[in-house]
């Protein structure tokens, strides 16, 4: 089958890489509005063709891969709309699914129930199709949040697709997705940004940052992720982070009024729910 | 010279251990409350004989070890204090120093000048003396915070003795110790306690936990930790945690704000300084 590969970065090209290997796609024709990124992916041997629009690029696929920035998925799509072939599957790896499931509803017009949204759980520190591995999926989650208005026969054949990829495919409603997600991973993202950032903007904060240890090194790898990519999904998910946010604020204004007041069993009870959740689960993260 | 070990854990098993290997020790006395710790430091081979009290262990020392943790130092050094001969020297290795200091004032009486209080910038994930380890302080960072009534003697060798276990010895004002520390090491752990306390009190946290990746995993490694410790650190530097909970909260307030109306700007700005920070100071983190 021929893949149209709209976005040349980690998630796209590891893609395009896996099903190649899994011999499910024979031919990648890649998109990328940044060409440094196109011609990587063709050196690599993970494009076979760069077209010179979205709509070039899906013109004769059997699958479309939307792994585009959330921010950019409604641009991409209306791009390819008119071009995509009646056959087409669509899907996407887009880290929030409200915004791209409303931009697909505003954007692909016939072809919506062609589209299955859905979120890989897969990633790395380092960005970029350079980084790109025919492995990234394995035994990771694919999360698919079909729609009412998805047909079951594109749901099944876009999760056996990713099932190939080596993922384990599972189904979820798209509002719990990006609950679950702005608790687990937007919040947390925003957070650590905001230690940093913080610290960075005081006269002695360079100074401050020379005494980090391993905690705060820890606490904080995730704040030098990407900034634009992030204030993408902050916007694309802004609700259900702002309730996490304001939920998490509440806490906090609890724990301040603790330190002020010495009260040794609020902060003991706080700290020790966190300390026995995070040792049952650790077992969990560390066996991965 | 005889060590007087008050306080057989990590921090303070590992200390005893490096004296040894470098010679300055030849004998460990240890206390501790707890009597599975002192039979674990004998197992060891870290101490050569327990105490029954702190009076004991001090009775004969050249050299006072105080690394019992910080909401225990007052009670610790009141009960050995009359004890204490003549030339011995103390240090600690307690990781806020207004509270020790404050503690010292009003226990050790005489032998205040000969206190040299300290923060060994070292330790792991595993607490307790089983996993005490004579390299623990190599190249390591050890803070001494000496006050106006700290004698010069009992500083340069102290600090000696503390280089002697493998630390780079460095002064700070205790006032400063505890304002870089609030921001870099005990407001991230504040933060990452409450991250995951507040999950797992929602009726569907261990639901969302179930999802969590990478990311979370490391935001969240350091909420893992002894939440007794952390208790009394935060109660030891209360008002530096505040002031540093504070000025964070602010900036949440401001976030929240940007997530409700959409800014986009700012939530960049913020994530830009954020990231560039974190990875300037990434390459110094992952040389450690």
């Amino acid at each position: 089958m021929r893949l149209a590969l709209l976005g040349c970065g980690l998630l796209g090209g590891s893609a395009a890489a896996a099903w190649r290997d899994a011999r499910v796609v024979s031919e990648v024709v890649a998109f990328d509005r940044d060409s440094a990124a196109c011609a990587e992916a063709m050196r690599l041997g993970i494009a076979d063709r760069i077209a010179a629009t979205p709509a070039e690029a899906v013109r004769e696929a059997d699958l479309v891969l939307l792994a585009v920035p959330v921010g950019a998925m409604g641009e991409v799509m209306a791009a390819c709309t008119d071009a995509l072939p009646g056959h087409a599957w669509i899907t996407d790896v887009g880290s929030t699914k409200g915004s791209v499931i409303a931009a697909a509803r505003r954007a692909l017009g016939a072809a919506l129930p062609r589209f299955v949204p859905g979120h890989p759980i897969a990633g790395g520190e380092l960005p970029g199709v350079v980084h790109a591995s025919a492995r990234l999926f394995d035994r990771k989650l694919f999360i698919a949040t079909p729609t009412e208005a998805t047909s079951p026969a594109a749901l099944e054949a876009v999760e056996a697709l990713w099932g190939a990829a080596g993922a384990r495919v599972l189904r979820m409603d798209a509002a719990e997705h990006d609950a679950v997600f702005a608790a687990v991973s937007h919040l947390p993202h925003l957070l650590a940004f905001a230690l940093v950032a913080r610290i960075a903007s005081e006269p002695d904060g360079e100074h401050k940052l020379g005494f980090a240890g391993a905690g705060f090194r820890d606490f904080t790898r995730i704040a030098a992720s990407s900034p634009e990519m992030w204030r993408d999904v902050c916007l694309a998910n802004g609700p259900a982070i702002a309730a996490e946010l304001a939920g998490y604020r509440a806490l906090l204004d609890e724990l301040q009024g603790a330190l002020e007041q010495g009260d040794a069993a609020r902060l003991e009870a706080v700290f020790g729910l966190a300390s026995r959740t995070r040792r049952r689960f650790g077992a969990a993260f560390d066996a991965e």
